[in-house]
């Protein structure tokens, strides 16, 4: 399997560092050997080895800030698009960053990407949010597929659950904690820390980003919601058909009297066939969303023949997201 | 798919009872439309028919306590092992109940089936506890599939999860609730009843049989734990290689020591590569599993990439666990 990845930050070099350092386990387990033959970045440059570029020369040479001074034979600078296009490949990995408005450069890439007949594996929101179905035609057009687990939840399968594991089962709503910068928050505050000392705590740790605005208002979650609405119900929310409320105004007050009632807040996102929301909630100790702690994801598909199933695991991360396009290439392998 | 069903019990009904209400649906979304073209009872005969059971008439002559008053064509009384042997079939369900001392008769069952060519999906236990690698080998000889999601936590895709979910993660052991009438025992007694007050009511509620051993002193568990340690490690465990201890000694003091400590007595089935039990332990409240209510089921995989990933669902009953055997044939349609 030959990879072209577009977009080489945290999860794009941390796809690269996880196929270079699990190599034998890949090939030994799933006769899996995917060879990296293109990485294109916004501002490092792009490069192209139809034979394969390797892996710690090209890590070396992004760290050092510009893949021109890659130790090796490579096409320097293509354009990404170009570079997308013409690379002899099987898969596209978009990992840059996701954008909820336009969805692009990102766009124009998948685009291409199944144009020219290869997989398409996104670890970036963007596209799928905003254009699912018409990726999924493309793919059909063209004899491909598009793949997305990493996009909720990171690698923690939720996709693959509602798709494989409840196989048979109609699902009639999901909802979950998709956003763990926000669970944590929430989580610290309920051990008494104000939201601007949570907050710096979660900035602190790597969790908040210095503008926090997508996570704490709650449009991170809101993106994935939409691609859950999509996935599962075939239904196209766009970001202004939700009711997203973030939780900025959640006071001292509220998780007291959370508490003494014996209830948690949680932002929860909540897709059904009839729309969706991210919202703050408070939830009943014994829902199995109200103790997930920390950072983690978590997510329960309401079906007709198995009720309520939940899945808990890490939604963000390099590794975990890593993971989740791990998972995805090693499915085509089975398509 | 042409199935043929041996044990017409509790899931094996539920599972005729699903295709006929879900034929529809399978055959809209899936392009699944199963024959049940056999049915083997113990004690109730019989049904053979190539070119299918009229599901209605079969359900009633079964209620009827004879499938000889099964109204249409059919062969009646044929052997058991003769009907999986000769039947023109795709595939074999092995419904019957768990043995776990020789997995007999079904141990045979499942070798003629998959001897003469057609998929094996069980939700016994037995077999699959017993003898996985020969009923895998078996399956490669003659180019089919064994499944048997339904032997871990009924429909809860426990076995898909590791499998399919965290494809490219290693697992490094598996804990979890895997008993839900213990779990609905322990949960009771933790407000405030004592053990035998909660059995009685377990058994009021059907959750536990008259003889209810098997499942408080924890066997049932170890079953499973057996099938996890083969499936995820290829460890051959018996259930004489796994600690084993039930839930019957636990008294009053216990359950309020764990309260005061702000834990909760579960009763954790444990594998690893290097071996594994089923124990009552105190879990702290911040762990998944201590918060699983009722007589549902959870697992917790400790994986390399992702950490710890959480599945919580039902564990038993006749719809989730024919719900499981229909996963297992929706993924043969797709291998």
């Amino acid at each position: 399997m030959r990879l072209v990845i577009i977009g080489f930050g945290t999860v794009g070099t941390g796809l690269a560092a996880l196929l270079r350092d699990r190599a034998a386990y890949l090939a030994g387990r799933y006769d899996f050997t995917p060879q990296i033959v293109g990485v294109a970045t916004r501002s490092r440059g792009t490069l192209y080895a139809p034979d394969g570029l390797d892996i710690d020369a090209l890590l070396a040479a992004h760290q050092g800030g510009s893949l021109r001074d890659y130790q090796g034979a490579a096409s320097r600078d293509l354009d990404p698009l170009r570079l997308v296009g013409e690379a002899e490949a099987d898969v596209v990995i978009e990992a840059s960053h996701s954008n909820f408005d336009t969805a692009q450069p990102a766009l124009d890439h998948c685009r291409a990407a199944l144009r020219t007949g290869k997989h398409l594996v996104l670890a970036n929101k963007g596209p799928v949010a905003l254009a699912l179905t018409e990726l999924h035609n493309l793919a059909r057009e063209n004899g491909r597929q598009v793949r997305y687990e990493a996009t909720v939840m990171a690698g923690t399968p939720a996709l693959r659950l509602a798709e494989v594991g409840l196989a048979g089962c109609t699902i009639s709503a999901a909802r979950g904690i998709l956003n763990g910068t926000t669970n944590y928050i929430l989580e610290q505050m309920t051990g008494g820390l104000a939201y601007a000392d949570a907050l710096a705590d979660a900035q602190r740790l790597g969790y908040a980003e210095a503008d926090p605005a997508a996570d704490v208002e709650g449009w991170d979650a809101a993106g994935k919601a939409i691609i859950l609405a999509r996935t599962l119900f075939d239904v196209p929310l766009t970001l202004a058909d939700l009711q997203v409320k973030g939780i900025i105004a959640i006071t001292p007050a509220d998780i007291e009297a959370a508490a003494a009632a014996g209830e948690r807040w949680k932002l929860i996102a909540e897709v059904s066939p009839s729309g969706g929301s991210v919202m703050p909630v408070r939830l009943p100790l014994a829902d199995p969303l109200a103790n997930v702690g920390g950072a983690i994801n978590a997510i329960t598909y309401r079906t007709d023949l198995m009720a309520d199933v939940t899945l808990i695991g890490p939604g963000a991360g390099q590794v975990p997201t890593a993971a989740g396009l791990l998972s995805d290439m090693l499915s085509l392998l089975q398509s």
